[in-house]
């Protein structure tokens, strides 16, 4: 028995980067991070905490705290990752993890999202003030959550942002054949 | 319009260590594969290469190879996860995020999974050489697919590993509130 819904595909959702003003539903919101909760991490460490950023200044302040992160500031709300550095090697590792699954379960409820990258350091220290984080807990990044706008019309002359992927055979390889 | 599919719950499938002997079909491997190559990068780098190690000698090798990674050995498939260190300081949150859309994939097509940490760096060093991987590449993690075997009853005297996660209230907090 497997999942064949169609709203739900197989790969991951598309990074949704314009959002219509509807609020993230309270009873949604908590399923979403229920999910990213869930996520498995290196000996159950947990290496996450999320911030619920709702208010429209301080998602402001985060959206230019990276170099592609205005899309925090249009969305109706974001989700800030903190990660425990003190917890080892796999910290970076988990926190993606968490990040995947609470992205998944948003889109499988019908939001789209996108996360932006905090940096550089001075703007990962600002971020953590406005959420209110201390070392080790440092907040790197930050997911915007929404209902996807419709998507603007291509612009003249704008070169359409590179969207695609690798093709397979650059990114599998098969183990266990002769090494050169 | 979302999924409500009965099979596909919106929290990440919990960990597989134990595993039938049923191989992984073709098509399913690809199926997952493609999804972990549909996760989204920052700057759309795709800092991730994915290796697919279906020979128990190999497999039997990388189980060595970090302090809980017995699993590797048992599972029918293990896809290893190589990250691109000179990609920048997203690359391992990244690679996370691949791992857990590979996973969720083989989740909603009925394979359990369980990612293993290899380490120390010598134990990297020789999962490369295994692999066939050269740096900037480091396959620093691998992943078990398979089909899951019952769990076996609880051993008397052993405790039950922590499986559990942190409170809700502990991990997610509202931004916005007066800090003290």
């Amino acid at each position: 028995m497997w999942c064949t819904c169609p709203v739900r595909p197989l790969r991951p959702p598309r990074a949704t980067r314009r959002f219509l003003a509807e609020p993230v539903a309270d009873d949604d919101l908590e399923r979403i991070l229920d999910a990213g909760r869930w996520a498995g991490s290196a000996r159950n460490r947990q290496p996450w905490r999320f911030v619920v950023f709702r208010d429209a200044g301080l998602r402001g302040e985060l959206a230019r705290l990276g170099a592609y992160a205005q899309h925090l500031a249009s969305a109706p709300l974001v989700i800030g990752l903190a990660v425990d550095e003190d917890s080892g090697s796999d910290a970076h590792f988990d926190v993606g993890r968490a990040a995947q699954a609470l992205m998944s379960a948003a889109g499988a409820l019908g939001y789209g999202t996108c996360p932006a990258t905090l940096f550089p350091e001075a703007n990962v220290n600002r971020a953590g003030r406005l959420a209110g984080a201390h070392p080790p807990w440092r907040m790197r990044w930050a997911i915007a959550v929404g209902r996807a706008a419709p998507p603007l019309p291509p612009r003249r002359g704008r070169p359409a942002i590179a969207t695609g992927r690798l093709p397979r055979d650059a990114v599998v390889r098969e183990a266990g054949w002769p090494r050169s």
